[in-house]
């Protein structure tokens, strides 16, 4: 009934899409199996992409020719650089989503790609041959053969869903849960753990008196995910900014005592830096305010988000504490907030390719390696599904180096260190985090993403494009001298000092207080000459100037880590055979067994003294 | 926390949006509840509205001032007005929906109606005060109070999967079934029954072959369901025809030993006119081949619904007998059809308002009492909606007669014949159909509908102008004359038989073999006059010249059977003290407990000497 396929993606999230589409367009043949064909990329939480580290993500699956960034601009409602007033590295894309389309917009992608199969079933078990994974069993009873599975079952895998002292097996409300697959894996020897998350209440936001909360609009001149033709919004919706007050909180405290969370039904970790309003409350006792953004659920429905309320308090406290937050007397819960628990598998059984060392050809993405965020889970099912084309035309492994993206920093924290919390991303787990900006995925990933056969020929010829420009840019801005005469005045303006000779631009633009948008008061000429060129390329050089010691430096850690990093372990290197090592550090090593010293390095339990003895053994 | 609703809605299929929106609209404040906010409208089944009779039943909903007819207009990609050959009685509109664009506008049109609130949740048990309903309690543990309840559960209570011989519990495939209520009703006393309903399976449109296929476009200039301003298509999809034959059939019957509706696990009956295509095959054994549509599922997706082909035989003979139709040689499902069985409450136990006999202010719409068919359920959703708010607010009830409206020979057929099988509707169910036509729904219909406060204003306005216009032009028909040398050589050219003297256009018109559209031709001056008048109205004199002797011949008829139908039995009627009745007769009025002679009179079981008899007893 069905042919062999190269790859099988289960799950229909962030993570099976983005794989499923990346296998499909490198020339597998690919299935996409899904429980209901109608929730196909789901935002099960709030309706946005991107925002701080997170949007770097979506511009870094983009560059490698991943869909997220296309789909999140056609669907958006609003747009916003975060952290524009800091530096560059810190920039970050943020878009409210149309919920509705943007999971429309999925569905429709990956129906006109050309190997993408659909198939409405429930993944029961994998086939496993010979520690293979060699295909799937569903609950419809068919067996479906293939050479490489990808896993991405997000809160499915035995969801529990908590509201107050209620509980119901669930994937997500008004959803079944999935059953078999854990037992199977624990059976095949994985070690596997339960996670939490949550969801805010949703309200009708006919019932809200926005009078009273700030308004949040979307940037005047509104950017964009992906390094496509895709057009930037020309209107937009706007959010609302509300806060909780020590009345809310008295409220929500007279329900902890039937919270699942403070009684101990919930035996999985939340997400640290995504809390329950109940835990904001319990863990900064002294604050008597939190923040809450009202986010619109689309261009016209009437539903919105409350971020900042996840709770799984019951839901007649969550009504009558979300009753006293400003704006919020008269509101209409369409539906309580509740938690969810689910089943993870520590992501240190893992490849750096998401491949488990277990069972051959079956890779992990998304919450399933126990990550929260749709960026988080899009980018692994990107590089899940790369690898499964690879690994099923024989072919190379894809791994990102922390030096070159976000994606690398996450999957080598994961594989690495694994988590015991729902792993979030943040620009501080960057170590080369000038590096990894927003504005330049395209320069590092672009030419990757097109060697595998991915990132399409057109992607490339307009990196290169950009390349080029940003050179003749940068080179005109040494050119261009200007004069005291010609810019004191101008430069008294913006507040820096005059100068005494002729000076390049780049000079200038060097001052911190001179800002990239001053440069073209202070010579015509070159507003001019870049007025020749497009906005990318002239923001990329006017960065690199800017910024170039901060790069710079960045740029020689780099390279001094790669000495190290590159070094490689061969992958039965026997650690016992090293005494040297401590205890722990050998433990480690002999269950994660690092591809190379960098990433030994980074393994918690592995000191400096075992990466010097280890250097020793694998050296020269 | 929450209000005293005025009624509740559970269930937000095509009964429940329309009993939302109608209770709503004439100003009950309301509640729906619904399992899951994203599945609000979901058509289940085949991506179309309206049909043989269907569509008529549209547009009476739509004429009351319903929504349905409005949301297909905005949602539909193509259109065809089905028999169009045929007399006007049987013209039927029908459309192609899109099954995304359909749910989200029903959604966004409750979102829209000020008095709905949504309440995504499932209702385990209806609040019963003195044998009246006051409220539901949900599996959130809440419990809600309302006047009135409208119980809208498609085929969720206790529904059971059937795919070969698997089966599971599922209200559709992908969600979950509802438990609870049916076990409270039986307890209340109702009785109850199990029905089955079944789907084909769905396609991936681009592995299909249309030139092996006919087309079958949509009409060229389409018309539409509402009467008010909806735009009609401006371009529209094709459907495709194929046919099934020998072999297909062969494969089929080779699973015939694993069709759960022939080895007996499926107990409930399924509807008769709507067969699964192993019934098919079986009850008309010496056919060779039957007629299958593929219905595109909207304007953009590749999903092909496949009319005709309905089954629950296992999935692997389904894939392999399907490739076997000419244009499927390469198809590939994207789920398999399954069967459906859910319960439901024989409709004998509810009055013609759709309120039960048993529980006062509780009602029931849609499949629960035995039908099948959206335009089905929605118009008794409207019906049962409209109702609710008259209960709750002490008003009188609203009964469409078997003469004014499909609907009402719909709900007079449930009510008082009940239904062993999927109730759907026919023309040939009405004994007026001549005056029940999808032309003049909104003449029969709009003054009720506004005299209740669900139709607006602006409806009757545009119903009056119609009928002034339609006046206007009829007397002009009667005015226009036209002599032998005008005329004769046109009325050769259409093929009919000269004229000898002047005669009134009229005259013409109700020649058997001059079309409507010829009369324009006839007589220039008329046309022109025509061209002030919009084409509804037109229409409508033209139909009602060439048709006026059937038309006034059904009138009679009705008023003969209105003075028996009218003739009112007291609520406590004692049928035990009239001797003279059979004894079936007697034991079906006191359960049925008609509300007029003409009702009684319509019972299965009630003879026309019964009739006589009760004639005697109430009548003067």
């Amino acid at each position: 009934m069905f042919p062999e396929y190269d790859v099988i993606v289960v799950g229909a999230g962030h993570a099976g899409c983005e794989a499923a589409a990346a296998a499909a367009n490198m020339g597998s043949h690919v299935l996409l199996i899904t429980m209901n064909m109608h929730t196909i990329a789901q935002m099960s939480c709030n309706p946005a992409m991107g925002g701080v580290a997170k949007g770097q993500i979506v511009r870094e699956i983009d560059a490698l020719g991943g869909q997220s960034g296309i789909i999140s601009d056609k669907t958006m409602i609003q747009f916003r650089m975060l952290n524009r007033s800091k530096g560059p590295a810190m920039w970050s894309p943020r878009c409210q989503s149309d919920r509705m389309r943007f999971a429309e917009e999925w569905r429709m992608t990956l129906e006109q790609t050309p190997n993408v199969d659909i198939w409405q079933d429930t993944a029961k078990e994998i086939i496993v041959k010979d520690n293979r994974a060699v295909g799937v069993k569903t609950s419809l009873g068919v067996e479906i053969t293939a050479k490489a599975v990808v896993l991405t079952n997000g809160t499915f895998l035995n969801g529990l869903i908590h509201i107050g002292e209620k509980q119901f097996g669930g994937g997500r409300v008004g959803e079944k849960a999935a059953t078999g697959i854990t037992e199977q894996l624990i059976q095949l020897g994985f070690e596997s753990g339960r996670m939490k998350t949550g969801t805010p209440p949703r309200i009708d936001g006919r019932s809200l008196d926005y009078t009273k909360m700030e308004e949040q609009p979307g940037d005047e001149i509104p950017s964009k995910f992906s390094y496509t033709d895709t057009p930037p919004l020309t209107h937009q919706r706007s959010c609302w900014i509300t806060y909780t007050n020590e009345k809310v909180h008295g409220v929500l405290r007279t329900g902890f005592d039937k919270s699942p969370m403070f009684t101990g039904r919930i035996k999985g970790l939340g997400p640290r830096y995504c809390p329950s309003v109940e835990d904001k409350i319990n863990r900064f006792a002294d604050k008597d305010s939190h923040q809450i953004f009202v986010e619109p659920e689309g261009w016209s429905t009437v539903e919105m988000y409350i971020n900042g309320f996840s709770t799984s308090l019951p839901e007649d406290i969550q009504y009558k504490a979300i009753r006293l937050i400003p704006g919020f007397e008269n509101a209409k819960m369409f539906r309580p907030g509740y938690a969810i628990e689910y089943d993870y598998f520590p992501p240190t059984q893992l490849k750096l390719t998401l491949e488990t060392h277990l069972i051959g050809n079956l890779f992990f993405a998304g919450q399933i390696n126990g990550t929260t965020g749709y960026e988080e889970a899009a980018c692994q099912g990107l590089i899940a599904g790369i690898n499964a084309h690879q690994n099923a035309h024989e072919l190379d492994a894809f791994i990102l180096k922390r030096s070159e993206a976000y994606i690398g920093v996450l999957i080598d924290d994961l594989v690495n260190k694994g988590t015991e919390e729902p792993y979030r991303m943040f620009t501080s787990r960057a170590e080369y985090r000038t590096l990894l900006r927003q504005d330049n995925a395209d320069i590092r990933l672009t030419a990757l993403g097109h060697k595998i056969g991915l990132a399409s020929e057109a992607r490339l010829v307009r990196v290169q494009e950009k390349i080029a420009n940003t050179e003749v840019i940068l080179e005109e801005l040494q050119k261009v001298k200007v004069t005291p005469n010609e810019v004191n005045p101008i430069l008294a303006e913006i507040g820096t000092s005059p100068i005494r000779e002729k000076q390049p631009l780049y000079q200038l633009l060097k001052r911190p207080d001179v800002e990239i948008e001053d440069i073209k008061k202070l010579s015509e000429s070159f507003a001019t000459f870049l007025n020749g060129f497009n906005e990318e390329s002239a923001e990329q050089a006017m960065i690199k100037v800017k910024y170039e010691s901060y790069i710079e430096k960045e740029r020689l850690m780099v390279e001094k880590m790669n000495k190290l990093e590159d070094l490689e372990i061969i992958p039965n290197f026997d650690y016992d055979k090293v005494p040297a090592l401590s205890f722990e550090g050998r433990q480690k090593l002999k269950t994660i067994r690092p591809h190379t010293l960098g990433q030994a390095s980074r393994i918690s339990g592995v000191s400096p003294s075992d990466v010097s003895v280890l250097l020793i053994h694998i050296g020269r």
